[in-house]
């Protein structure tokens, strides 16, 4: 494999740390004319839904779907990146990622990674779990706090 | 930061997944007009030392050291690097490659991971090992066998 064409950018959408990932997301993808797709799982759903009883659980599910829809779609207007390329699933964020760029055919998939200072060896269990089920390459974008 | 400019590609030398390897990193350098640095410990060399008497253990060391050093070499040759971005360290993986990288203010280490069929949990440890100790971006290129 040369060149990247399909890049997975695994965005966290609640997170400061998007906006960087997102300027190096578009740099890598210009770069090698790739098309760009924005991943996002919201996690801890059925925890929410078992804590609050199933009707508001369904609420508040989907409450923060919308919300991170909005968001995504913010972000993929910044990147160009039409709707068909936008997936919002809900589920633990490794197993969904991996399995997206699976369907993609992904050749790169890109992940942020918060480095705490002093703690270095702490990397985002999500990069980590990425990292070691990807069938294709992945940047680990090392985020700034 | 948006573009790479000093890339460290950590070489295994002993391995075929080189050469896939290389060319990634050939095309990262290119698209991005970035200076790479070609790093690589050689391991274990104070317990061949220790099995084989001091004096085994420096001859063993040095032939080692002769091999690794005409095989970077001929990597180097390859990518156009010169001499001074070739380095060539004892000790573990791990903690050379991420010095090298401070040392020289990289902004991506590049790291080939082998994703073993079947058992794809498990990744390179020194790819690990980089991916949670780095500063800077890490992109693990996922090694076909």
């Amino acid at each position: 494999m040369m060149a990247y064409k399909k890049i997975v950018l695994a965005v966290e959408l609640s997170d400061e740390g998007d906006e960087e990932l997102i300027k190096q997301a578009k740099e890598m993808a210009d770069q090698f004319s790739a098309d760009l797709y924005l991943v996002h799982a919201m996690e801890h759903m059925s925890s929410y839904g078992a804590a609050y009883g199933v009707a508001a659980g369904a609420e508040i599910e989907d409450l923060m779907m919308d919300n991170a829809r909005a968001e995504m779609a913010r972000i993929a207007h910044l990147l160009h990146i039409p709707e068909e390329h936008q997936i919002l699933k809900s589920g633990p964020a490794k197993f969904i990622i991996l399995e997206e760029a699976e369907k993609i055919n992904a050749d790169l998939i890109m992940v942020g990674s918060h480095g705490r200072h002093g703690i270095r060896l702490l990397l985002g269990s999500t990069a980590n779990a990425v990292l070691h089920g990807a069938n294709c390459d992945v940047l680990a974008v090392r985020l700034k706090q």
